[in-house]
């Protein structure tokens, strides 16, 4: 181990130019003016794992193809699979950038540069170490598999789904432990292991009223406003103090033991400053709950956005014509995304006022997950950060979604890790996109740590 | 009279030649690149006024210029003052007029072109009615007064509200009667004297939360998202049945007579018609009341427009910093906006949650308006459209509100009749707006008459 150790402290150049040579790759997914560069990154991709000494392949989908590599496989052994996305969000507003978004540059120990902490800095860090590992392993003890895609942040990984679903391609990538890094630590010294994610779901609503806009004075009084008919119908789903009034979506919820309550309890989280930061004096939500408990185990609904009638300057007295929401709800793991959408779309039929109709749009749902804490794989990885950082991991869960985890779980029966190297001010969805190149190191540095513990 | 009435069917060709070359000037005051034919319409106007025999003038405003005119004083006469506006609305969409929508055209009998009924062919039918009736008569037996301003389809009239706050400016505008041609009758062949108009309130109201959009992942459940905030803000201003949810909202409420709600029932009103026409199968509001009751003679809410969050393709998990609505009251005769505004802002004030802050910017208001059935003034108005139409008017209210109507009323102590020559499928602030020649004539013949009966 220390070998391995010292060869990754003796290489850190060469990553460093290996991942600004990635970040220069333009690879964004949701903009087709870049479908050649994230071809690009894909080949790009499978040269730099066959370099490190993997079996890589590159495998076309009906979107921007998957990247896949893998070790020998070690019979008795675990097998890892390490998952990432090597695509990434678009650069704009490009005005707002101090640096060029696919030039890196390093300031204050950070690399700045669209994708630098999403995804591409920080899954690089698996491929580092498992080529550290080979190489000064004699005889390597666990099979570490590769699987990137291109489609994260446009589709929502929808050509990684359809692979999944069949069964050869599902025992290619057999595994006992999906890593993932894609999301971030709990401080700048305090790394986390996350072992919860919230589910999704995502809906538009619309209301149709009258043929056309009307005239708010001619009509006023005889039809029923679409606007009107779509706040009662939203008002509906939520009462004063955040609870859901969708029936039977609190059977399902998977209630926070007494062991979790203290866990959270204990965490360095400042609650006056995460307010502060978003410019409110106070939180909000379901009675009972502490702050981070509604973040991260409660099932939440929220409304998005809504288009209605005349939005210009000034005022125009129309009835309008139409009314829409866009809406989602975050949900818990052992919540049924198909149950809860059900349950929704029954609930707006029975708040729909007669004089209008609605159209339902479900646009997508992923469930929710959760690691066992007592599982082996979560505290081998608990001693290598702690080796690592100097301190141990604090436990998390991250209120947010990340669809194709829980997919690659149910699909792959393996249990799921999320071992983040990003900082919560890395703004990865928007301008001056960084990474800390101190957590590159450290990152890889921990992977390397795992792979060995994982072997024993 | 009928010499007059020869005189005027004798020079029809004239006064659509005049009404042509008034629709050539494109006086549109909401679009500034219009301006100098703004000012070419007033100062067309008082040569045309000057011409006609009457005492002209343009009086210059900080605004639009009002384009006043007067006959001889008649010591013991009746004096009435013709009110009107010369400008028009914007012609935009230009792609679906049928012909250029300065370009008068006639087709079937119509001549189709911007400001057409709205205002400028309603409004001159009182010029050459007055012509005709100072020509053809030895000795006139009242005043006739003309106020013609340029503000009506932008400002909301703002430069004459001004002029009416100064009492010179009255005296000079004194009468008994103020005439509006501005609306519609009834039916083709059915002429309408409209004597109530509901007014209006208008409303935008903001709530604001974060300080930026939020990811609905990271923050759902621990902040109140203002989309929510404001639908059940928005909720609670009006129940199920459109009753509006205002304290003291109805006390003021003029309450419909037995009487009025009769000859409501005689009127040849086609419900079905009506509610087919804008694509529903059935009306919707305040229940014991009927359609026409509710449309004219009830106070309403209505939402015009609602922003919020995001509002393009596909989804997007946010949690809006903001969320806005625009909103109007139509009011009834007897409220008043100002107190009705106040409690309208109370009503929010208490419905406002903590975690997010409310600010309601207060557009406008008017009062409503109702003018009394048994006035000889309203009796003999009714006689000349009975004359020149060949069968008696109905009597109707508007559900629209013409703020300006409600001002001169107060501040002239004027009674105010409108007699509308327009259609409802005229299209005033749409494409291919048209008036109906055949009414341009019956408007004028019944205008002359009515000014021979306040003479006697």
């Amino acid at each position: 181990m220390q070998n391995t150790e010292q060869y990754i402290l003796s290489q850190q150049e060469r990553y460093q130019t290996t991942l600004f040579e990635f970040l220069r790759i333009p690879s964004v997914s949701a903009d087709p003016k870049y479908r050649p560069d994230v071809t690009d990154a894909a080949v790009w991709l499978e040269k730099l794992l066959s370099y490190l000494g993997f079996q890589a392949e590159t495998i076309a989908t009906k979107g921007n193809p998957l990247v896949y590599a893998e070790t020998p496989p070690v019979p008795d052994g675990k097998t890892i699979l390490v998952y990432g996305h090597y695509d990434v969000q678009p650069p704009e507003p490009l005005d707002l950038w101090e640096t060029p978004p696919f030039e890196p540059t390093v300031r204050e120990g950070n690399v700045y540069a669209r994708g630098a902490t999403d995804d591409k800095g920080q899954f690089l860090t698996h491929l580092f170490a498992a080529e550290a590992y080979l190489k000064k392993t004699k005889s390597p003890k666990i099979q570490i598999k590769f699987l990137f895609e291109g489609e994260e942040e446009s589709s929502g990984s929808v050509s990684l789904y359809e692979f999944l679903k069949n069964e050869t391609n599902r025992k290619k990538l057999a595994c006992d432990y999906v890593i993932v890094s894609d999301s971030s630590m709990f401080g700048e010294n305090q790394p986390a292991i996350t072992y919860g994610l919230r589910g999704i779901l995502s809906f538009e609503l619309f209301i149709i009223g009258p043929n056309r806009d009307l005239h708010s004075g001619d009509f006023g009084g005889t039809v029923l406003n679409p606007g009107i008919a779509l706040t009662k119908m939203l008002a509906g789903l939520v009462d004063g103090n955040g609870k859901i009034l969708v029936p039977h979506i609190y059977e399902d919820v998977c209630e926070i033991t007494s062991l979790e309550k203290e866990e959270l309890q204990k965490l360095p989280f400042n609650e006056q400053d995460f307010f502060k930061k978003i410019g409110l004096n106070e939180g909000f939500g379901e009675r009972g709950f502490t702050t981070l408990e509604r973040r991260w185990c409660r099932p939440t609904f929220d409304i998005n956005g809504i288009t209605c009638g005349y939005q210009g300057e000034g005022s125009k007295t129309i009835i309008p014509s139409q009314a829409s929401a866009k809406f989602t709800l975050r949900l818990v793991p052992n919540q049924k995304p198909e149950k809860v959408a059900e349950n929704v779309k029954r609930r707006l039929m029975t708040l729909l006022p007669p004089g209008v109709q609605m159209r339902l749009k479900y646009e997508h749902g992923a469930p929710g997950m959760l690691s066992p804490l007592e599982s082996p794989y979560i505290q081998k990885a608990a001693t290598a950060l702690h080796n690592v950082f100097g301190s141990p991991p604090v436990f998390t869960r991250q209120g947010g979604s990340i669809p194709i985890v829980a997919e690659l779980r149910d699909r792959l029966g393996a249990e799921v890790l999320l071992l983040g190297w990003g900082q919560d001010d890395d703004n990865p969805h928007a301008p001056n996109e960084k990474f800390s190149l101190r957590n590159f190191q450290r990152g890889t540095l921990v992977s390397a740590q795992l792979m060995h513990l994982l072997g024993e």
